[in-house]
């Protein structure tokens, strides 16, 4: 007789408690390097190529192809919109890994979400980055995020699954807190 | 006679200059704020769409076309590789950060660039993502950038237009230093 596979909001949960048992029996799996490469196209034009990545004690190989990413920016930033500027990427980063992590929590404690969405806002004052005036930071001075959550659950306990979210998103963490960044060039 | 227009590294070195000269003139032009909607699709799969946002000064309409941007997970994170990961996109923001400064920072010192490319790297550790141990924050212990940068410029330039990149980088303010994040559910 075989285990019935639990599949809830799309997430395998069995898979998900078979990874939490081997990260408690081998620690050491628990070490990612994601990674990405980049180069420049022309004017703000450029374009980002992700595939492999060290995660669970080995080289990742489950992608076939690359995935290939542009970023650029509009014209009154210089640029022809070939594609979302990076601040937009941030807020896309954020969205994307705050509605994973509510899904997987929703799953882990037995909810059936039937809506996530989320609308982010992301505020900068330009006179920081163009050098006007050092009053002002370079990024976001603050971040707005708005969820709706829909699900077969009470009011309370849906609130509560946003709650360990934020307390356990990868990106979250990186935008609220300081994350060290060493930038090294090779000119010629 | 018209003022020939001056491009260098794809950038419009006039309009840039300008647009500075605008924002020394009315300082609250410099407000901007860029926005993103996103809606889950299912497991870890969700799609952020990006169009407008508001800066100097009015709400922008150059882009006929929203964006569209999907994130996931790979299968070792519980998803089937729809696209790649939150963690990867602060990379690719990043990335398209730093390069877009350098190219800018370049063109308004008169140095033509033949090549800006870069590898990223962040690390971290499952174990505080998970919740398995508090030992470990969520996101990146570390970034590591290391750029290739060409052009028709002395070494010593180039390295000066790096180091001023990383110092007016939006991304790399919103990746080192913490930024408020206020997260609001409205649930049912």
């Amino acid at each position: 007789m075989t285990t019935p596979t639990l599949i809830r909001n799309g997430v395998d949960t069995e898979q998900v408690y078979g990874t939490l048992d081997a990260l408690k029996a081998q620690p050491e799996l628990a070490r990612f390097v994601f990674r990405a490469t980049n180069r420049w196209m022309d004017g703000t034009h450029s374009r980002t190529t992700i595939q492999g990545f060290w995660g669970a004690g080995q080289e990742d190989s489950s992608r076939d192809e690359p995935f290939e990413v542009d970023a650029s920016e509009p014209p009154i930033l210089f640029g022809h919109n070939e594609a979302p500027n990076p601040a937009e990427f941030v807020l896309h980063a954020l969205a994307g890994c705050l509605t994973l992590t509510i899904v997987n929590v929703a799953a882990a404690r037995k909810v059936t979400l039937t809506e996530v969405s989320s609308t982010l806002e992301g505020v900068l004052d330009a006179r920081g980055a163009t050098g006007l005036d050092d009053a002002y930071r370079n990024g976001f001075e603050r971040i707005n995020v708005g969820f709706t959550l829909k699900g077969e659950a009470p009011a309370e306990k849906l609130q509560e699954i946003v709650e360990r979210a934020k307390a356990r998103s990868v990106v979250f963490d990186i935008i609220s807190n300081p994350v060290p960044v060493d930038v090294y060039a090779e000119v010629g």
